[in-house]
């Protein structure tokens, strides 16, 4: 089998990195040992500067909304052209922690950029590049953040009113429910649930391939 | 008079640094005092983090062409909505070393994007906001290059192939020729002509306003 490319999309708090270690286990035990790990924003040199812009942002002066989504395309562009394309071109498999589907969440259901704004630059950047499979943690933004908040300080991002992190989530599943390669896990259960859940869908997947 | 936003464009050693301090002297002279400065990329704390970025990329990755795009709209949605508008709107008049032009004229022309998508990406990101007057200072890539080698070090973009110049070139004139409020100037001329050809440009166009 070539290389594929599997994302993990999510809010914070929605358990995306214990589902990567599951996804990636799920892999190994079907013989898949070529495997390169991804974050976004970041995952280069160069796309983990832009990263910094986007989540520290600068004491003295606001980073646009605007700034912000040419940022985040900038740092996919250097992903996306200097690691993933490359990696999957050598066969390996590439496992991501979020990727497109969060710009759309984010900027566009968040921020309220709009649909066709959203879509010009994803094609403009991407063109047809797209995940193989994506398996979306689903969690309600309140228990989200309460787990994140559990885990030390919050970012720019994360620091954003609740109604935010409501608009991204009713983009996600929006999005996921229009998507037949997007498998929607609920990140609410018990963590054993969920678990059982990424393996499931993971394995179902490889099996239909 | 409001403020007014005039922009000075043109290939490395045109002269634009000259032609600036021209301009800012002719203003003084009609008695415009409230003047602010500006520089593309770049001109605030983090569109001058996404110029170093532009400008000296890193030495184990290349910056894609689109990354480099998406980070000059970047620097130029931090300046124009943090520094020029507010600028203008206490009707101080801001002369811009670079704006929209040059993205133009050496992403578009130069790298090669398609013009929909330059213009798109422009129409997004600044909508209908415009220089009111533009000064683009012609030269020929080879003199240009020629006296900006002799100022020192070239950065990543100067040291591109004088192809990329010729193309840059062709893209500035196209647009200036097609734009009535941009203003041509041979900046090929001995430093005094092309000082009054300066000179001249704006103070008509003052007793215009």
């Amino acid at each position: 089998m070539t290389g594929k490319f599997i994302v993990i999309e999510g809010l914070e708090g929605a358990g995306k990195s214990t589902a990567i270690k599951q996804v990636t286990e799920e892999l190994l035990l079907h013989g898949i040992e070529n495997i390169t790990a991804t974050r976004e924003p970041g995952g280069t040199p160069l796309a983990e500067q832009m990263r910094t812009l986007v989540k520290e942002g600068h004491p003295d002066e606001p980073l646009t909304d605007m700034a912000e989504l040419l940022l985040l395309y900038a740092a996919r562009s250097q992903l996306v052209e200097n690691v993933i394309k490359p990696a999957l071109a050598r066969d390996s498999w590439v496992v991501g922690d979020r990727h497109d589907m969060s710009s759309q969440a984010y900027q566009g259901g968040g921020r309220g950029f709009d649909k066709q704004v959203m879509a010009s630059l994803r094609d403009t950047v991407l063109g047809d590049f797209r995940p193989d499979l994506t398996i979306y943690m689903d969690i309600d933004p309140v228990l989200g953040l309460e787990r994140a908040r559990g885990r030390g300080e919050l970012d720019r991002i994360e620091q954003m009113n609740i109604d935010f992190f409501h608009r991204a989530r009713a983009r996600f599943l929006e999005l996921s429910e229009a998507d037949p390669s997007v498998v929607i896990v609920d990140a609410g259960q018990s963590l054993e649930a969920v678990t059982a859940d990424v393996r499931q869908a993971v394995k179902q997947w490889l099996e239909q391939q």
